[in-house]
């Protein structure tokens, strides 16, 4: 995947998110996309819980949010107009976020973005399991999300 | 339990939700416990996704946000200081959602507030299982969260 085409899809993507009303009180930043992976992130300081830690809930919807701009980028990348949606994730909390929040998302393992892809072409809707990760800075995670996306062909 | 006490305890967190900068952001208002269940609602244009639907990342956020409040209105009620974390929670979606947000949480089915909290009050430390759904206004579920919280003695 080419760099020009890294930083156009990571643009689209960026202006598809300041049209979302949550993501800019999350106060989301730029995209960072390396044609796998998708880094999202924000300030600590919007997500504080009352412990001075990153609230739960803003951690797994930056985690919620990464999925959803990945497969949109896939999308993108093969020219296909979809409508995305999260149908199930689960979330495992394991340690408190004391920094900004940056979520990463990727493939699930034994998922395939080519059956994926094909599957969307021919029958106008596929299903793509994730998994997405809050990052901490000594490499650790502080928790992680393994989802299900749908897409819907539009049009 | 007494009115007052729900009264009081309400307004209890709602402070500590004021003092919450991802709460504030979400525009969370008045929290509505009937004693078993409490429900917070949001409204829909803080939410919207590309789609016009609530996006799922805020509901997660949400149900997520009434469990946690639920646990610290029972902790209140018996006087017991305790910080609480969401430890794990699983989320399926069921329905889009075009109009207000609607979380309500409860006791997931067999868990027990009275085991919880004598473990609590034995241990410094235990664990409850709640169950949250985003109510549409028909009385079905745009989704349902089951989830775990701990709660940690302070002091």
């Amino acid at each position: 995947m080419g760099d020009q085409f890294k930083a156009d899809a990571t643009l689209q993507l960026e202006s598809l998110f300041q049209a979302m009303p949550p993501v800019l009180a999350m106060r989301v930043g730029s995209a960072d996309f390396d044609g796998e992976r998708l880094r999202l992130h924000a300030p600590l300081a919007a997500h504080l819980n009352d412990k001075g830690s990153a609230f739960g809930g803003s951690m797994t919807s930056l985690m919620t949010l990464a999925g959803w701009g990945l497969v949109m980028l896939r999308l993108q990348r093969h020219g296909l107009r979809s409508d995305v949606f999260v149908a199930d994730s689960s979330v495992r909390y394991r340690k408190p976020l004391y920094t900004e929040l940056q979520a990463q998302a990727e493939l699930a393992p034994g998922e395939s973005w080519e059956s994926f892809l094909s599957t969307l072409i021919q029958r106008g809707r596929a299903r793509i399991g994730l998994q997405a990760r809050m990052l901490l800075p000594e490499g650790e995670i502080a928790a992680e999300l393994s989802g299900r996306y749908v897409a819907m062909a539009k049009g």
